[in-house]
């Protein structure tokens, strides 16, 4: 095999004319992202720039967004990030006015920060994730955003920086410090508020099902084996403190995520605004003890990111066993009953897809994979900066919102409904060899090996076996083999 | 440290309480994704659905949406699959037509499809990636759009089943080997006429600045430390390998993409299909050899990914070494100027942050972790069916067109405008010590040492300290040392 | 839940008294390293040093070993690592001889390259993988023990240096060009003669099945629910694909292995000793074709490595299915049986641990994590020298001698004794509710539906169902329904 | 490119040639593997099986060892594990005298049991890791060489069975709970003895260095541009804070650690033998609350591998930063000069290659790689007993011992002989453009502003180019900018 570039030179186009397809395909995607015919200019200290007219940001947002065309519109910041910017905007006006900021402007800030913080502008968030790797261009997207809409407050225009998003918004902060604050008020109230409730919820109905089916004795498995008995009780049990421990997991990571790296030209400016956001939030925010770590590393998302993993690595196993324990009608295990929630098969009644633990396993190799991005992301940095924040915050967030979204449905729309096949498991269970060993104890090791040996050859109960080798009654074999009386963890 | 679970009960709301709120917010997501007031009935196997009047989808659609509300709007099944759908449904009734279809059906079909291929009704597919692990929930989705479309094309009124979705639109297809189908199509597709065109640009561009830069020597770094020189046009040259090497990478593993999942109930149907797509896609598309490899795992997913995994590697490298390069202006390497597009710091100048680098990296760290999901998802198939096929496609997708936009990014706004700083390069390296290697001829080693430690205490050049310890005079010294002539790969 | 670093302050050792630990640990560890009683003096630019005198080695090894004691003896550089370098260094001896290295001397080394190459003197390898980035203290390993061992030959002392480490084992060669180079033939060589072979028989040995089972009709299984029929040879046939196309994958990435980094201070002898160690291995190397790239990047052991990562996927499928075909005896789907390679359960028959499965798919886990490391490795490489080397060469190497072994031992104590269950296999068959299907076009739809429905709600088969309800007669129903018919690859 | 297997079929070995070769080598296997000419005989329930004479392994751990050929030596189960094994069995053999074992036989298992704690029969346990999922046949191995020992402490010989390895060594354990017991005591074990000291030993250093580098004002660096400076001091105390949490991290998942999976035929038995095994290891081990959980799951080793993963993060982090700090001597930021352990370059003083920097940033690769490995094993159990622990167990011992052992050698043999490069910190803090910004105050923006343009375009410094400007003496210059007073985290 010979490997030549040659096989890309074969091609029809000419350098110019893929540059050209490449030009129109970036006027286009200029049209499409500005979808506006009217615009007003803006200014940094590279000059005028146009904004469309019904958007607040300002010059530095759409620097940006044309320096950074990757991805897609799919690809902007996540929402928690923008929310999370509201919250330390408002915040930082209120203590800044403590610090002499104009009560005027001041509340106005807060007003239209608040705004950003209830989602109500996301539009006006339109750079991606991939841009400057602090990013402190989302920040200033921010910042404009913010100063913009509160000049409009104020009953002024935006674009004329009667609010000015640096010396008023953003002030206090530093480009640099703002953005890694917003990524652990995003992580620790999207955790909060979405993670650790469904999983609750997910916990709290896997113990309801635990008691539920804790008088179902059914055949234990290992190395996918017949092994000793287990009530199906305590099958959901260990789920169950799977999910639990998961809790723990996840809640021993909050203490360095509540950790703030807002620091401040003014001093106090970092405990006071740490306050002021844990208020906010309702959540135990505090500044970080050491700043320098807090810019410079992402340890603590890389940690909370691995508690996630772990919780990924408990939610596959559990829906994979679901799905196992449900497979059929016919030809699988059949233990359980999943809710059927979309149609099958249209002519073969019992065959229900298990949809939900499908959805659940995908998210959890999603998961997985964002785990690694946030390592890798959190191993280079360099010096005095990480410059892998957006890729950090967005899969660590993407990862938090999946696990939660896809516990939930799985809770809501499997778990729930789950329902004992009493009979099939009875019968599986009877009709193990794995019951033999109860016999040991009246008619020996080498009788009870007999009679496993014949069940097994002719592919008859254990119990027909035994009455055919006349070793034992059918009363005595049923006083002797009684499942519940085996129940262990193990082979 | 005591772990316990009672840090989640001591909470005020009651199960009964979040449940409500759980309620609610089901309710309000409910308008939010229905955002529509006018609602029509549309019916599968479980009976009637309301389905929103303004959207072309159907029931079994309409019960995806409400059982898998996982991750929001920006986890809609990506655009390249819903296209390679309108692609494939195309030449399916195309096809089908040869079959018996009628040709009335078959062209309004026709119309509809190459509506969906070319992104026009993406409205209509609400569907999130985390569902059925077939992804047959999305070709229902397609195959209800595109009858309730073709109907419409023939003057009939959605929902009115007058080109039926599965009798017709999804004739002689299963619901298990679309997915897999454009999945393939999609990927195809993205590598060709996205990533393939990038790469090359980023290739040729590198390629240029390697014989722009062909006689500026340089130090060299080995293990980060002063190394023999070689020309800035060698350092970029490798660069310029490793992005061809990664093109011939990927173009390796296409082989394998080109082979089609679909099969088909009618004799012959799966080749033809084939046909048809490699003619509207004009690329080299065949039935798959073996059917049942093809539904049951998704290998040549991972085997791509795993090449976009290898371009990462390379990318990051490259723009790892730039940023370095480029790092200043005063206290670091400060070889390479780069391109200034938006204000680094607003007072000092030459401060110019390397934020394409930045967001390439990033790119490049999402790639590798979409690598590991893809891997998760690609090994953890059962029997017939992969059932990790919506996250595989999703996870490579996403790779792809990310690699493609920030290498496209990288190099427009990035390397096309990187410029050697000569004169630091120059300075840089001759006050290396490394140049000593060149009096050891003439000197001998000892002699050389002594220069090179004296140059080394003193912190002065070699050439003041071999005029210094009278070994050499000025001249001697500069017919002696000439960097061009030690160019080497290594140390 | 305050987390403090006092937990670890309130130990009983002060430090002094863990710093004497820490030195008695060292000493220990020194006397087991060295295991010798006697030692010679070796020097290098650093000064003397003592090495024991049963070893070959010289200074600088030592003192690698001293001051990298990570891991212990089992993070040996890995074997085929040592015998490359004896291959590499007897073609450079050959190739040197060509440009004037005394033949005496030239032949000597051969010699003593040849007894590393052989594996003679594995033992006076030492060194760790976790040493220099660069891997060049392996390097001087291999000069020094090979100059001492020539030396031997030639009836001199070791430590003498009348065959000098650099000046003539090392000759021509840089100290970073060998270990980059070794990589690639220690690559290359295990991928020929160990991975592909084992592939091959494994490959071979599942088409023999395939062909073997290819009669026996059997459930399929989507979403791990009942399907359409297949027959277990289409089901190992699509286990074979997926091993062939393994190996087409791992072939695809040769190409890049075969170019060999070393250059050479002589002209042509890059090209020279490429064409020597092709030789020497009959395997197709050829000198890279940017030496820049080979030193600065390791993608193509990144490519290979992902070649591998696919690999792992298919074979954790396969053994996936294998083990639950093979699950029962009585509880299971039991479709297989498996060979039983060792006492399962000492009373119950018909117990078969899937070991082999279950040691293979480790295998995979372990090749999946590799493969993460090689990709970080090889991303972060600086400059002119990427110096993650030896993780890389030991990860892939790991990966390569893993998944060849465990192949071979999962196709010699696996899948060459699998046997089907046929009894069982056509029960689960005719069991099925899937059959259903084939009455539509006799007794139309509905009356199928209701025939399925029955049988489903009281656990018959279809056939007595459908007797029972009167639509068709058992000759009837015996004709219509021949599962060989409805064969497919789908739902 | 056609893709054919028949690439593979033109060589020259027929598959009987083939078959031949891997007989030969199967013999020589079986050769170096006995190495033993001596045999005697020992029966299981399979049979009898020949051992080598002086081995003290049985019948089980001979037909492991010779159906899992996997890997060679190196993959040999981890002394860990097989030190665990011995505090186990020595635990249980303790508990079991107080449930009526005879005493002679129980002291006899309590004496062999810590030899093998003590590692004095290492030899003695040649299984690999690649074996059954279960890990029993190790449990075997152990119960067989404890057996045998505790024979010969009794004066009988080996193989005779007087000491039985099920009845008496493995008394009360099942053969399911013995393996995750000492997976958990093994990584309880290596963690608080290893890497908890060590890397209390590199933050104390890292800490020392903090304190006494705390005057020295350097540049800082974001986005790898010159910043705001911060003193040497800050930088320092950042790692030191990376680490310290680290420690947190490591010491948050133990809780979950010290469960133990033991159950047992005896009632109370779980509960005293985590006592037992407590008071040994002088660890607060405790019986599991949930035993299903802990045979079916290993979230636990998951969740610890992912604080290694996030330990990994930090140190590669720490590790890039003081290779680059120390890059030079001359071409690089060269600000800390690094200890040379080993030669770098034989003429050039100076170069000292950051190896041990090297060795740790390889060390944190791998155990990234390991966490996906252990990850995807933990995530793949299936019922009642997850079959993936020794790959689990192994990655993660091979895990902690690299991490405590890299950053043992990174503290003795780097961070502990770091040195400021006191003058050329000064120098590059004064050349730096940075330190315009003090001028503002003075003479305002605009200004400042021209000057720091002029020092730019001219190359020169700040102050000269404000004394060109006329703006500023030499002396107010020097009154004005005081790096000291501008330290900060932050751009």
């Amino acid at each position: 095999m010979t490997i030549s570039i040659m096989q890309f030179e074969g091609e029809k186009k000419t350098p110019s004319e893929v540059a050209d397809v490449t030009l129109k395909k970036e006027e286009d995607e200029q049209q499409r992202r500005y979808y506006s015919t009217s615009f007003r200019e803006e200014r940094d200290t590279f000059g005028p720039i146009q904004v469309p007219s019904d958007k607040l940001w300002g010059a530095q947002t759409q620097r940006s967004l044309q320096n950074f065309d990757i991805g897609g519109d799919r690809e902007r910041m996540p929402e928690p990030i923008i929310r999370a910017f509201g919250v330390l905007k408002k915040c930082a006006a209120k203590v800044n006015m403590e610090y002499g900021l104009d009560p005027t402007i001041g509340e106005a800030i807060m007003k239209a920060a608040q705004e950003v913080a209830e989602g109500k502008l996301n539009d006006h968030f339109p750079l991606v994730v991939w841009q400057t790797g602090s990013g402190t261009q989302t920040n200033m997207n921010a910042n404009e955003v913010i100063a913009n809409r509160a000049a409009e407050i104020l009953g002024y225009k935006r674009g004329e920086k009667i609010v000015h998003p640096n010396d008023h918004v953003n002030r206090s902060q530093s480009s640099n410090d703002t953005f890694p604050t917003v990524m652990h008020i995003a992580a620790a109230t999207e955790i909060t508020t979405r993670l650790i409730p469904s999983l609750k919820f997910l916990h709290s109905t896997l113990e309801s099902k635990s008691f539920e089916f804790k008088d179902i004795v059914k055949i234990g498995r290992t190395h996918t084996q017949d092994a000793t008995p287990l009530t199906l009780g305590q099958e959901f049990g260990g789920y169950a403190t799977q999910v639990k421990y998961g809790l723990h997991r996840v809640a021993c990571t909050l203490p360095r995520i509540y950790q703030l790296a807002q620091g401040g030209t003014a001093v106090g400016f970092d405990v006071k605004i740490a306050a002021a956001v844990a208020e906010e939030t309702d959540l135990p925010f505090v500044t970080a003890e050491n700043k320098f770590e807090a810019l410079a590393a992402h340890d603590a998302c890389v940690e909370t990111s691995g508690s996630l993993n772990t919780i990924a690595t408990s939610l596959m196993k559990i829906a994979n066993d679901i799905r196992f324990l449900g497979s059929g009608p016919r030809c699988g295990l059949g233990e359980l009953s999943l809710p059927e929630n979309e149609p099958g098969s249209s002519i073969m009644p019992g065959k229900v897809n298990p949809t939900q633990c499908e959805a659940l396993t995908m998210v959890c190799a999603q998961v997985m994979g964002n785990h690694v991005a946030v390592t890798i992301g959190g191993s280079n940095g360099h010096f005095e900066l990480n410059v892998f924040k957006p890729v950090i915050a967005n899969a660590l967030l993407h990862s938090i919102r999946l696990l939660a979204d896809a516990s939930a449905s799985f809770e809501k729309n499997c778990v729930r409904g789950i329902e004992a096949n009493r009979e099939r498991i009875s019968r599986l269970l009877h009709e193990s060899l794995m019951l033999v060993t109860s016999l040991n104890p009246k008619i020996g090791y080498d009788n009870a090996a007999a009679v496993a040996k014949r069940a097994h050859r002719e592919g008859c109960t254990l119990k027909v076996a035994a009455m055919d080798l006349g070793v034992l009654t059918s009363e005595e074999f049923d006083t002797l083999v009684v499942p519940e009386k085996m129940l262990g963890p193990s082979d």
